[in-house]
């Protein structure tokens, strides 16, 4: 099979046609991309418990490698929220935050995210990520942004906490050690969110992050105020990280194996919701597999430049896709404007306040935290709203890790527990509109007292035929006149051999009874099955009609033309 | 709620009843399974490592309590040959087998049984063996009987094993002590299970166990065979075990919870499922849950009087039954009887060989290896084949704990991995028998470029969406003059609020694209879901529909009477 270079490097599909106009915008949206990305690259590296500079790095090379693999055109890859949080969460099990074996973790964690990721693009299991639900992805973000903004807590003010895993380790452990707040920064941090929160609702283009980031800098430097004990970033070191092989542990390896598909799913949901939503907007399509391969390369090509895991955010791909980005060139522009900065501001970053960072983090995830889906899940379907509720709540409770699992098994337990207790409806005929209605909701509709027409509303396998047998069981007690059960087989999508040996059964021994059963409606791929299993020979012709009203008019309850 | 006397006691319900007629076939029964009872009770507790006494005295006590408060007349219950394994298995890896300290944890797995199994009963939680597929059942079955098999060949060839688990183990470890085979033992053992099988086939009713249990002990008594190195069953000790209270060690309960709910599902159902047939053949019904409260309270008194788990057995109940059992006084007299050879018989066991035991076993279990199912499964539905063959090959090679779950597990996912790539025909409209058909399956019938009818074949969720997005795309590509999509809903039995959501996203995006999507056929519970969606208010009235025709008809494509 001859692959083609644009398959291969889907970037070739732009750049051969690419055009100078497309340049200006490219450049424009780069460039604003890149005024968030280095504030929020430090901050959510300090999030995930990484020296700031590592959020730099993460925000370089990545970038470049999405551009060139994955299949969006806008998607602003780099250090994200959840991820690195998630981050924070497995490694510091395995070392102390902030120190270099912990940076060599981060840095392996990112090779493994990576090439599994690849793995499953090459694969392509891309579809995998089908098995999470929206409320899942809704419950679980919701209570990270609270697990997130309460470990931020302890930068505002200005105290030192051990690393909580849950929000309520992190919330006991921030008000114990209340006594030490530091004033100062806590006046840094509250009006740092004060501002962030106003200019985002009065100016939502405005680079609020970089001007508090240059007002906290500047307020620290100019009045002294490390000496007052406000924490801040310290010193950054200069220039490009060099290429390393990443230090692969076998014991780390298997700690981080469940972190690492959590990451995987997580960051990977994350990208390809926005990748689709801006691709459906510009008429392009987003290939899930080449997705996968794509954010997997820039992991694992990070890992080998000190960088930590990475994925495609919500929040600066909207604002790239706004600034008019044309093509993935935009990212390339934002990567060269991260390494100018590398090489040339990072000295200015000695004097920039943790509690700007923290502010910066907190206002960027409360914005995830969404009532009113949980609000319309309710309305609109109970179940998916307690699947989003338990996600949360476990997610809060327990962890971040164990939340998504639960709930993924949880929204999947509940499809099959409802599999498994089926809707049947008894049917009534409608003579002047030839159809049939289930008779709870159609009273008025007719009945035969010689014949019970149940509609079954489930594909039919091992878990649910004790189930319906019970059912038609019950229905058919009291009908002394019974003489046909009529199964409308219409939402019978599917059976196993559990669902034809129970059914066999039921009209053998229905059948000395003196009752047939017959099948209306029934769909192909079942008719095959159960012609497999040699129904057409062992029972009488006329078992399987196309539809209720066939049968009716077979066993003369209805005339040919009824 | 009052609660009668009947419900707690099921027995009371035929004891009221009784009359004098039913003694002699209750007592020729009881006799019948006694005789059967008290080889196979000393066999198989041989095989879950215990000393054979503690097979007698769990032929005792549970047999009347379960008689008491079961809800089968016919049901006869005991040790039987998979529980013990997993009790082998389970306890082995706690205590070395035949220890004062195993017997006290195999009678400490009894009271756990017990007490899941009758809280399991009043919670009303006996629909979940639903969950556990035929498939999984034949696959565990068949591997178990082999695993049985060959951990009873040391017992044939007079060698000395250390305890395996896997089949593999046992194997390896029985050919490594080859040298050391015992010619007596062999012939014993071989002999006997050549007489079983012989009398098995030519006279099924024949008591062949006691036979040569009695000719066995004969032999090695008359001939002085011990000293030619036959192992015996020895030293039984005489008379009725006293009431004692389970030892309850925390730390022996904690690994032993895992074993007991596989005992509690496999021995539940062996039990339920021979309970059903012989109660369908003497037309009266079988309550799960007090199945599982009588189970359970037999475990639970079982476990003051020394026994170890039982339940009921698919074998001795098809004896009880053809023996003509009238009620559930025949377990009482089978456990006088095992009670009065307790009290007599027992110094005659100590010239029992332990490879007359082994050969009662192994032809008891190897009956139990079902190859044709395996066929009648792969030729019917090759997903449940191989559900089977995965239960079989991972209970055989990982272990018999394992591999019930693992079975399982796939068979469930295997349910959602099916319903997430669902069915989607294109239908065809067939004028003269006012019917759509699946095109691909009928490609005379008509169809309009205006109009395309797709029959989804699922219930939609969050799982399948994107699946049906895809498929729906596809369809719709190529077709310049499209206008209407038409949906036949009449197999989404089920929907939750992503498929809505994505729905209506499609509603839109094609709607702009003068595409508009129509429903026909919606069921109930989905039509009151759009409704709680505001499906009325948003779109125009003529959405949903009762049948295709009907759209065809409303949209002018069909006549009115068409």
């Amino acid at each position: 099979m001859a692959i083609s270079i644009d398959t291969l490097v889907p970037a070739f599909r732009w750049l051969r046609t690419y055009q100078r106009s497309e340049l200006k915008d490219d450049l424009v949206a780069g460039v604003t991309v890149a005024i968030m990305l280095v504030p929020q690259g430090m901050a959510y590296a300090m999030l995930a418990g990484l020296p700031p500079v590592i959020g730099l790095y993460a925000s370089t090379v990545p970038l470049v490698v999405y551009a060139l693999f994955g299949s969006s055109r806008h998607l602003a890859v780099g250090p994200v929220a959840m991820v690195s949080l998630l981050v924070f969460v497995s490694c510091s099990r395995l070392a102390e935050p902030g120190s270099d074996h912990y940076i060599a973790i981060a840095v392996l964690l990112s090779l493994m995210v990576g090439a599994i990721q690849f793995l499953l693009g090459s694969l392509r299991l891309g579809f995998l990520e089908n098995f999470i639900s929206h409320a899942v992805i809704s419950g679980f973000t919701s209570a990270a942004a609270i697990v997130i903004s309460l470990s931020q807590l302890k930068h505002i003010l200005g105290i030192h906490v051990a690393s909580g895993h849950s929000a309520f380790s992190l919330l006991s452990e921030t008000v114990q050690r209340l006594g030490d707040t530091n004033p100062v920064s806590v006046g840094i941090g509250l009006s740092s969110i004060g501002l962030l929160l106003l200019l985002k609702r009065k100016y939502p283009l405005f680079p609020a992050p970089l001007l508090i980031v240059i007002g906290g800098t500047l307020l620290v430097y100019l009045w002294g105020l490390r000496d007052a004990g406000v924490q801040t970033v310290g010193k950054v070191p200069q220039g490009f990280p060099s290429l390393s092989l990443p230090e692969i542990r076998l014991s780390a390896v298997r700690h981080l194996v469940p972190t690492a598909l959590t990451i995987l799913f997580v960051g990977y949901i994350e990208s390809i919701a926005v990748a689709e939503l801006v691709a459906a907007r510009k008429k392009y399509t987003i290939d899930p597999d080449q997705e996968l391969k794509g954010l997997g390369l820039a992991n694992i090509v990070g890992s080998f430049f000190s960088c930590y895991p990475v994925t495609g955010g919500f929040s600066r791909t909207a604002v790239n896709y706004q600034a008019g980005a044309r093509t993935a060139l935009a990212s390339f522009v934002t990567a060269v404007i991260v390494l100018l900065t590398l090489l040339f501001l990072t000295p200015l970053f000695s004097f920039l306040p943790n509690a700007v960072l923290a502010a910066i983090i907190i206002v960027a995830v409360l914005g995830l935290i969404d009532v009113e889906d949980a609000r319309y899940l309710f309305r609109l379907k109970r179940a998916n709203g307690w699947a989003l509720v338990l996600t949360f709540l476990t997610t809060l409770a327990i962890g971040v890790e164990q939340g998504i699992l639960i709930g993924v098994a949880f929204s999947l337990l509940l499809f099959i527990w409802r599999s498994s207790r089926p809707h049947v409806a008894e049917l009534g005929f409608l003579g002047e509109e030839g159809v049939f209605h289930d008779i709870t909701r159609f009273p008025e509709e007719k009945t035969y007292p010689q014949v019970l027409i149940l509609r079954i509303d489930a594909s039919l396998y091992f878990a649910n035929m004790k189930f319906l047998e019970d059912t038609i069981r019950r229905s058919i007690e009291d009908r002394p006149d019974l003489r046909w059960v009529v199964l409308d087989f219409s939402g019978v999508n599917d059976m196993d051999a559990v669902a034809v040996r129970t059914l066999e059964e039921m009209m053998d021994t229905y059948g000395e009874r003196g009752i047939t059963f017959t099948y209306a409606a029934m769909k192909g791929p079942v008719r095959d099955l159960v012609a497999r299993a040699g129904w057409t020979e062992k029972y009488e012709k006329n078992l399987i009609h196309a539809s209720v009203q066939h049968v009716l008019r077979g066993i003369g309850v209805l005339k040919e033309n009824g």
